[in-house]
């Protein structure tokens, strides 16, 4: 399967939060890559790998971290896909200094932000298909799908004995 | 031009904000239409709007709106296009609220959050082109220029005397 | 028993927050209905709820959600009976997000928010009482008792040897 | 014009603040009584006031108090007539504080709490006409008039050039 | 042992809390009361018993309370005694709703407020203690003391093998 | 007149916000000394006053600083007598720094701590003369006559045309 | 004059803020070079500058930074030279998301975080020339001096009449 | 082994926050010396220690402490030496109290903070390095190897199966 979603995270202590995001793509058939590079201890494979990930047929790139999470900005700065942070949960915090570091970025380099918590994992890998299904129809109707069937769902478990 | 985002904001106040976004989308040469329309005094015709854009031709749709921001998840609720959320900085909280409102959509529908502030609304534009950029290789150049041009003015002004 | 109140949650697992507030519907007597729908999910489903809540003689409507809170919000924008909201704790920001997307309506919209945590829900129980009081004496009264009863629990267990 | 809503606040400064209220109560031809009143200086005038006010023919408190607001809470204990909270903005912590000081009320007394900032006074007038709606047809026609034009406002100014 | 300080919390719950204040007291030798009322649910009750503190003799009161905590306030409204608040951590916002609902009190009215979570009840004795050491030099030679040994414990445990 | 209360602030910018508190003790007729110090650019300048104050007839010693602010609590550190911090407005966090840093400190070591904004520092001085008031039937009279009138004034002023 | 420091900042609005560090410098007899370059618009040229910094003579690196405050994060992810981060004030949120994304940075690459607000750009010079101090002998008692003049314009400074 | 670093914590509990610290110190084979002194309850203590530092053959002083955590300040306002501040995590807010407390110091006397939680008390310990390193050529060699192996490490694990 073509890898069209490249994942990274900061921390392989990141990997269950970041299972969601797997487990949705997989669900849309979409190929991807995960990989776990840290902005703050290899920034330079960040940025070679962010740069050659257009070229290598990569659409969208997502990027998981905590704390001071630099990683989803770094990648931001060096590639002209769109890319989807992820702001981990942290002891101390709640995941408040995830969120802020990844979604308060300067103009000219955004990052598009989904949830802190469970939903924004799955949140991430549904927001890039939606990306892509801008040119692909056919992942455009899974979404379709997949929004009627999450609908249809809530509708019949919707009452309560 | 073809109207290819639709910017819908929450109430005439907020056009000043949404500029920024306007001027962006002016300058990659991307159509868009601009719509003030409320989550909460007008739900139904929110919905419309958003079942019916991908059928007008939309590709990806911008909302603004500031407090208990709920106008971008409504939106995403509605369209199976990726939606981009710009939360309104607000007198008593700062945007707080804004951006909670805003990021923490649950499992199902996300929302692509940028930044409380300035950089937010030109960031949605440059956002939005990167999703539409996947198929439109024009307009991934643009902002592949963009990136360079910016790159090239931090550079050139790098000097403090 | 007639259905004078109808309660909305945004998840079933919202269930056993929601407990609270029908125990004490139950023990003032009033009917009310259950139901589990989203906002995100689901959203025409929860506006054409709320628009036939009154001809349905339902009184008033509480909501219960969590994160990006807008189940409230769009409950309130589509009847003209007074809307509660509960906000739902969250595990990372502690229901934080819930209280502001709930209680920051923009004008126009209000819904009566309650506090989060174990008291929010049976607050709202008794809030709608407290409402519906206003035209039912009986129940008027019961909410009546119930404050004395309250406070003679207090006073009798007052002291601590 | 018979007094239905007592309004009272913790402070003649936060006069500009309730006028909102005192308009909108105006607009769908409310009677209303206005008091200053402190929770903290004068507890025992403002319980005498609270208890006194449904013997009165009042159907609905509003309350409104910035910082460590208890003002809604205390008149909360000694009436069984809804009581709505409206949390003034503070220059320290824009409101954080009066919300919630007046929102995180205890089990058995609840305050319909709106938002910090200009909606709420509004939206304090307009939840408590949509709590005497419930036995006052003609007011709960002008709630749904009201919404209606609002929603059609909305509409008509929907467009931007 | 007369009684010198008056001991309030807002629910039987907050005793394990107290429980440090009361240790603290006895390790002092002084006499207190220990009471639990509510700020909202026996409103006069709690300013009764405030009004009467000083002519029983009571020299400072201690309230303890979580949430919209309004207790401590309460009795500083009535009564000329230093009143002293100790804001109970609560598990949705932490205490941070204790503490700002305590601390930000108006012009007029103070509540000496002292530290959420295991340090603050404590506290609480011990401060009380240094009010009325003012008059009590027995008392206050306790305090002087409580401090050199305190001292002295930590110097003889400075070191770390 | 006699020096009973020792106020201390960080620096003389903090000066107007102590006026408040130096008023009040006007008023109250009670004798103050006021000191510029800091806890970081003189810690022992500040635990040398500390440690005198009781032998030089202090009674209560007040502290006001901002940012990290350790004044009260490098006095409290110092002294048997009781201490009052006044949390002092920032202009980036609007004082929460201020406040946690004053009412935070571990066990052992209270601070009362009141209000940041305008409220505070005139509180600090009522709280230091209930404080005095113990042993001083004369100035606690004083305040009990201040707490009527201020609620004579309370009423007079209570009705809105 | 010999460069010893490397001052950058993200933005050249950032320029005001940072002046305050060179001017103690200035002081200090401190050789600087201040750059304007981004973590995000030039990431490259940031890190290529931070790992020619050691080479250069460059002995400790500072770095001023707004919103998703990355700058200082990059830096020191590429040099073995102690990294100063001030977190610059942000008009949505105060700096708080400055803050926070400098400080909370992962294992095994320390920013030495400063304050918000004007006292962080001139400590961070402070603290740049106590890091200097311990292998310059003469510029560690130069910050002695500075330390005892200080104190000393305190303590003149410390009375008020 | 000669003692480089003084490593100071608040209380005994702290232990086990700080041995991550002393674990990276003994990796790079710095000598240190722990301390268990309270800026509250022993603060001239603590000043002494700081006083003497220098003139034993400290370098490089680190301090944890949580709440009003008023250590680190403390002791920078009694040495020269560069002072590095652990924010240690509180159970009621997280550590944002210590985080705040620590970091907001005023102009004159800078702390280098760095994170609350796990990473922090490392992260010290590398800072610390990196600033001896400044003189050490040694040690600095040592942190180019750390950072080494810590990016071979990253890179060596980066692939997810």
């Amino acid at each position: 399967m073509e890898t069209r979603v490249l994942i990274v995270m900061g921390s392989r202590s990141d990997l269950p939060v970041v299972q969601g995001c797997m487990d949705q793509l997989d669900e849309f058939g979409v190929g991807y890559e995960v990989r776990i590079l840290s902005a703050h201890r290899t920034p330079e494979a960040v940025i070679e790998l962010s740069k050659q990930a257009k070229n290598r047929g990569i659409e969208v790139i997502i990027a998981a971290a905590g704390g001071a999470a630099h990683l989803a900005g770094v990648i931001a700065s060096s590639t002209p896909l769109p890319v989807i942070g992820i702001p981990v949960q942290t002891s101390a915090l709640g995941g408040m200094d995830s969120l802020l570091s990844t979604v308060q970025m300067p103009s000219g380099v955004p990052v598009a932000t989904v949830a802190i918590g469970k939903a924004g994992p799955k949140n991430a890998a549904i927001l890039a298909c939606q990306m892509m299904g801008l040119k692909d129809e056919q992942l455009q109707n899974k979404i379709i799908a997949f929004k009627e069937q999450q609908a249809k769902k809530v509708l019949d478990d919707s009452y309560v004995e």
